[in-house]
């Protein structure tokens, strides 16, 4: 087993030849202390082409994995035998029911003031329409205020488009997981609601929606960018569209899944645990490239190359593809729910879960008691004032130095995910991936994430990073927040 | 009627000033006689919300405007209505016969190994399938020469795939003008060839393909990049896929159609004239707003601009709105035509037909006897070695240079057009408005080619620019080619 040597030149003087502040510490530096066998690490993973032979597999071969179809068990079935035979640790099945839930046939045309085809993608966990469909005049709105002051004389018997403008994923995907529910509290037959992207050649995007309890449960469906500007100009106009909406979409009660993990177990403290991974689970249309089979892909193989390398670090490092992200959410907490009592055996938690584009570094959160969480995204505040949160971001600040030549080097205060939400939420050091961001919701849940999107170098770029993070927080002397 | 003054510093000045040569001639130098006016033109257009609003009234109340269909002839009579009623001179409709082409349902699927759907898009002109469709085995190749290596053996009762890297629009077009007929040589059944575009969302795009004359017709549609790149994949790894394939696409005679004409006649030479416009008709598919409806609104709206500020140049300066540039090609023929022996008669001819992302200037060819014709795209020689069209192009480049504020000075050597190619041939200066030309095959052909991806701002340069390029050529003393 390797053992970094301690550096040559003295702390300080190689610190000054980074150019980076080197904070003193029980540990000393992180940088330093794994500058060696980081390289070796990220060397190996910049030349390696497992993980995009494996994501050609997944994506190609097997194709799609929605909750409950067979092409999710299939997936599962395939990574399990492949970990077995590289010789990983642990390797097996958790065990996890999941919704099934079928999209079915589903069609739209617009009826007057013309005639043509509506492409719509029925969003997730829909109820589908009566067997004659609904027909019926479309209310264009731009938001819940807009529609909220037509008040239900003007919703009820209607179909409601909600036209937002994009104001990036977070603020403009309100509209696909709340709008049905604020819909039919107008009495509204069915929702249309523009797709969450800033982009489109005609593309409508999927995505799973949330019903209000005790409010009655209409059908929405994913229109394109396209039709919800031509429904506004229209509306504009002072013209009256009316559309024919059929969807089959059903919940069709559980199915059996699991998470899959496989391990390289510690050495000296195998009961401490790092877990890296992402969601298995993917939408019905395209292929789970970039969501999330690149990140499943990046994982597993950052456990194969640590393992052909010989590196195993003083305590466990764990790979989870966490099954039914998309529509559930059921493989986080499930993994969550297993450890019971024992979540403080985990050290960290490294999520990658926003697509394989160029990475530029990590996100951190942790949550503590009495202080408030981080945000996910950026925006928040820029440093902790939590003393344990700042040590340990300034000691993931040093590990992030080790990918400067490949830009990527910045560790941004604010980081998690969702399927490792269950773990942060009860204080386990969170981490997620970040990339550039530029192209990622162009793709995200529509027909076009597809695998002719991923850059290989991207995806050995982010599987060197989650090789490199995981091995060291896996191995220094002291825990990340001790 | 506006007559530009004499610039009031010296020449020489000014020239030293714009920083640019100031080629002495018989008509003195062209930027500075037509500084005022350009500059009167140039604002006016600028701030103008005349070809964006009629833009929106074909795009979104007309739609797409294939040959033989309702909409185009919705959007002549429109047209005719509304050059008329703003006043224009000598509208008026030049009946054009076109071909019905009809695409009728489409559909296609993969049967094996894997059963989806497969998103296809008929090629224009294609024949459909047998009623029961056509089921086959997919041969993919990535060139003529893959193909032909082939063999009649592989290819006879197959489905050929042509799956070609993306070489930019000229080189991958060929195979879906040329790919039907080269694989019906081979006894193939159907063609299915990668959509001539370099981004993709799971949008296929169609466009004209091309049958030998002597070779059996055989259907052919386009696929999605993602398909393309996936048959590659399936066929690399030894998978055989085979495709059910139906199409209804058929050729119905011909339709009554026309161009449409409008004008500003010369003051002093209204018998010369200067021809601006674009082609009318687009394909069944999105609202053809970049291909070509903007150019006609553009070059339309350059004429209703020039007439409400009074500005009639010497010659006359004509919008012409081609009909059938797509599927056939009539429109521009039949003006040529109508001419006579009179297209010595035309001074100039502007087309824009390369969508209305920002402009950057203009393209400029001139056909001379004995002369080899200039390249219509960038790569070709930058400078003609004809002494008239030396000159000719220094005279446009000093106009080009009145859109440096807009940074569209540039006036390059290689310029023309399909619908002016019949002028252009015959001698007539050709010239083209040129763009950054980043996602026009984004959109090209596609569902995705509606309003949304014009820049109102960007339509406003287009418009300004073919005002002032059509106005000067109109007005120059001496003809841009004497």
């Amino acid at each position: 087993m390797f053992r970094p040597p301690r550096p040559v030149l003295p702390l300080v003087a190689l610190a000054a030849l980074l150019g980076a502040s080197s904070p003193a510490g029980a540990q000393g530096d992180a940088a330093d202390r794994y500058r060696e066998a980081a390289g070796r690490i990220l060397g190996r993973a910049l030349v390696d082409e497992g993980a995009f032979q494996k994501l050609e597999h997944l994506t190609t071969r097997i194709g799609h994995r929605l909750s409950g179809s067979p092409g999710l068990e299939k997936a599962i079935d395939w990574a399990l035998e492949g970990m077995k035979a590289e010789g990983l640790d642990g390797v097996r099945r958790q065990p996890v029911k999941v919704p099934r839930w079928i999209r079915g046939r589903e069609w739209a045309r617009l009826v007057s003031p013309v005639e043509r085809e509506l492409p719509v993608l029925g969003l997730g966990m829909s109820v589908g329409t009566p067997r004659e469909g609904i027909t019926a005049p479309v209310v264009v709105v731009r938001s819940f205020e807009e529609l909220n002051a037509l008040g239900r004389e003007k919703v009820e018997g209607r179909i409601v488009a909600f036209t937002p403008d994009w104001e990036g994923y977070e603020r403009t995907v309100r509209f696909r997981s709340s709008g049905a529910s604020a819909a039919a509290k107008l009495g509204a037959a069915a929702v249309l609601v523009r797709s969450a992207t800033g982009r489109s050649i005609a593309s409508p995007h999927t995505g799973v929606l949330s019903y209000e309890a005790g409010v009655p449960k209409i059908p929405a469906a994913a229109i394109t960018v396209e039709d919800a500007e031509w429904l506004r100009r229209m509306a504009a106009a002072g013209e009256t569209v009316t559309v024919s909406l059929s969807m089959e979409a059903r919940l069709e009660g559980e199915a059996d899944s699991a998470n899959v993990i496989a391990e390289i177990r510690g050495s000296e403290r195998p009961e401490e645990v790092v877990v890296v991974g992402g969601h298995y689970d993917s939408w019905d249309v395209g292929q789970g490239a970039h969501d999330d089979g690149c990140a499943c892909m990046a994982a597993w193989q950052a456990l194969t190359i640590l393992r052909e390398l010989g590196l195993r670090p003083r305590r466990t490092l764990r790979v989870v593809l966490f099954t039914n992200e998309e529509n559930g959410l059921r493989g986080g907490p499930a993994y969550r729910e297993a450890l019971g009592s024992d979540v403080s055996s985990h050290v960290a938690a490294i999520e990658m879960d926003g697509g394989c584009e160029r990475p530029v570094g990590f996100g951190f959160g942790l949550t503590r008691p009495g202080v408030a969480p981080p945000s996910r995204r950026a925006g928040g505040p820029a440093e902790p004032e939590d003393p344990a949160a700042r040590k340990a971001l300034a000691t993931l600040r040093r590990v992030g130095s080790l990918f400067g030549a490949i830009d990527a080097a910045t560790v941004r205060w604010g980081g998690g995910g969702a399927d490792i939400s269950p773990l942060t939420r009860d204080g386990v050091p969170g981490l997620s991936l970040d990339t550039v961001g530029e192209h990622y919701f162009d793709w995200h849940h529509s027909h076009g994430d597809t695998i002719d999107k991923v850059d290989p170098a991207d995806l050995r770029r982010a599987t060197g990073m989650l090789a490199v993070m995981g091995y060291v927080l896996a191995d220094m002397e002291e825990r990340l927040v001790p």
